[in-house]
């Protein structure tokens, strides 16, 4: 029997398609807007998977657009009653099922504080959808897996678009008109090895730079699935103290991008592999995956600041995969629903 | 035999008394100038320990200045070559070696690109202290052991003296001015149960608001010196997945704040109880630790946004004799040294 968490992740090549030939116009038009009134900085908010598509978004507005952003907290809304001054901010809030409490609080009051403010939904009719100047609609179709996937690629994508319409952009380019095609192929790909996280209570994930998105996410998404302590790093943090937790068979699963990031991920895995650790890597370097006892080979050449889109495949492969291989239910997280109420 | 570590830890009430004594006439006249500049936004750079004094600093500077604030991402500057504009915003790089060449870069740039920077670093003579218009000094004295303790709490503090200056105070508050009596009170106190993490492999940290930087500190200290993985959430973001993961005896440590965030962390430890868990307390709350199997007692009560200097040090104690306990070397965790330096 097949899961609908396995169905969605299937029906991602589909959802970004319809991303790129439905929604640009609305994030032409929003862009335009955006630019017209000006800002000098932004802010995310979000929770959750959107969150990490909301780092993704703060490394393609400080890269590409050279706009410094920041990832909200919503407690200094929804808590602390801060009355921040946000004129000049362009603040983004991101929820599939735009029912957040927090997100939606933070999105509103930004705006009474002076912010412009889009929101980022898979759901036209919710209240974060009306709550914003400018809406962006995901076009993911239901999600009815409590883990979000199909919904986490779409936010990347319309955030991507955006950023590129902010940058004034006129239409998506080529590299990303192909991205259902890539997501295609890197769902044709699969996992060697993974069986071995069977007894696994614990692993690491990392990776750098715009996939640290990806390491957050793959392990958000262990944890809710198959209930596995992962705990994300970027290679830098990582060599920041928490290294020496790592020792030997100590399980990390190693993002390694093609771009910029590539060679200190190599030299991070060298690392790992010295202190006795047991790397698995997702990469499309041929060397480097076929020597890992566990690996995801990616068939696909793309640019970097693409990529987390189609790296966030394999991770939400394994976490459905071991989830089955331990006999729980992906779809189903205990204590977990599909819309969370936090403030 | 002590180590070096809890000497360190023991030092701190009289170097947060040295900060209070000799560093507020440059944070005054460092504030003085950064006013008359103006700045509209706030980034923080740095890494490991002090990226989550970087994490306090964020929470203060939006709740209390009304600024919003952003933790850098170093990548951004050293791998992508970003060329953000930065004028109007306010960029501050924490580390107590001073060393860190990325927080070097990242404030080294920033400066080029139109923002004023200051650096806080425990080496008045480090490359650091040089590169930035204004340097604050940590006043804790040589740090040996390669877990970053009193240089912790000191950037704590200095960061709230920075937050104050900026929002206008001429002298620090009598609440600040009680820190390091306080301080020597929390370490009279003593950790109950602790014992039981002897064989534990993982553990989750849980806080929110000013303290969620309590919190990963905490998880950072036990992953470097008892090799646990120690995984830090808010109790927003614990709820958006990761509590999936948390069943029958998973142990979890919830550190219980005074002031706002209080009744929520009350609700998710009666939460995580529920679910079956084993939830150690860090609280003043009396009846919240008493039922706790593991606990620390806060003998002192202070304000919210103060706490987390406070708050810091049980997670320190727990961290420190853990590793004892396991018969490791609290002073020299497995592959690290005190100067990390990645980029």
């Amino acid at each position: 029997m097949t899961t609908k968490m396995l169905n969605e992740i299937r029906e991602q090549p589909e959802v970004l398609r319809r991303i790129l030939d439905e929604e640009w116009g609305a994030v032409l038009a929003a862009a335009r807007d955006l630019r017209s009134r000006g800002f000098r900085s932004a802010m995310l908010a979000a929770r959750g998977t959107s969150d990490n598509a909301a780092l993704y978004a703060k490394y393609l507005f400080e890269m590409t657009l050279g706009v410094p952003a920041a990832l909200a907290s919503p407690s200094a809304f929804t808590l602390y009653d801060s009355e921040m001054k946000l004129d000049g901010v362009l603040v983004i809030g991101v929820s599939q099922s735009g029912e957040s409490r927090d997100v939606l609080e933070v999105v509103g009051k930004s705006r009474e504080l002076g912010a412009t403010t889009v929101s980022i939904t898979n759901d036209e009719s919710s209240a974060l959808a009306e709550a914003a100047d400018h809406h962006l609609f995901l076009h993911a179709g239901r999600e009815e897996s409590v883990a979000a996937t199909k919904t986490y690629t779409a936010s990347l994508l319309v955030l991507y678009l955006l950023v590129e319409a902010l940058n004034g952009a006129e239409s998506p380019r080529a590299e990303a008109k192909e991205l259902p095609e890539l997501a295609r192929a890197v769902l044709e790909a699969e996992w060697r090895g993974a069986e071995r996280y069977r007894y696994a209570n614990h692993l690491v994930v990392t990776s750098r730079g715009y996939n640290l998105a990806t390491a957050q996410e793959g392990a958000l998404k262990l944890m809710e699935t198959s209930y596995v302590v992962a705990h994300a790093f970027s290679a830098a943090d990582l060599r920041h103290g928490p290294i020496a937790m790592i020792g030997q068979d100590f399980p990390v699963v190693a993002i390694v991008p093609p771009g910029k990031a590539r060679e200190g991920m190599k030299d991070l895995v060298g690392n790992l592999v010295e202190r006795g650790a047991e790397v698995a890597v997702i990469s499309d370097d041929e060397t480097l995956t076929s020597r890992a006892p566990v690996r995801f080979r990616m068939p696909i050449a793309c640019p970097e600041e693409l990529s987390p889109i189609l790296y966030a495949i394999p991770p939400q492969l394994l976490a459905h995969d071991l989830s089955r291989l331990k006999g729980l239910d992906p779809d189903a997280p205990r204590g977990l629903s599909k819309v969370t109420e936090t403030w």
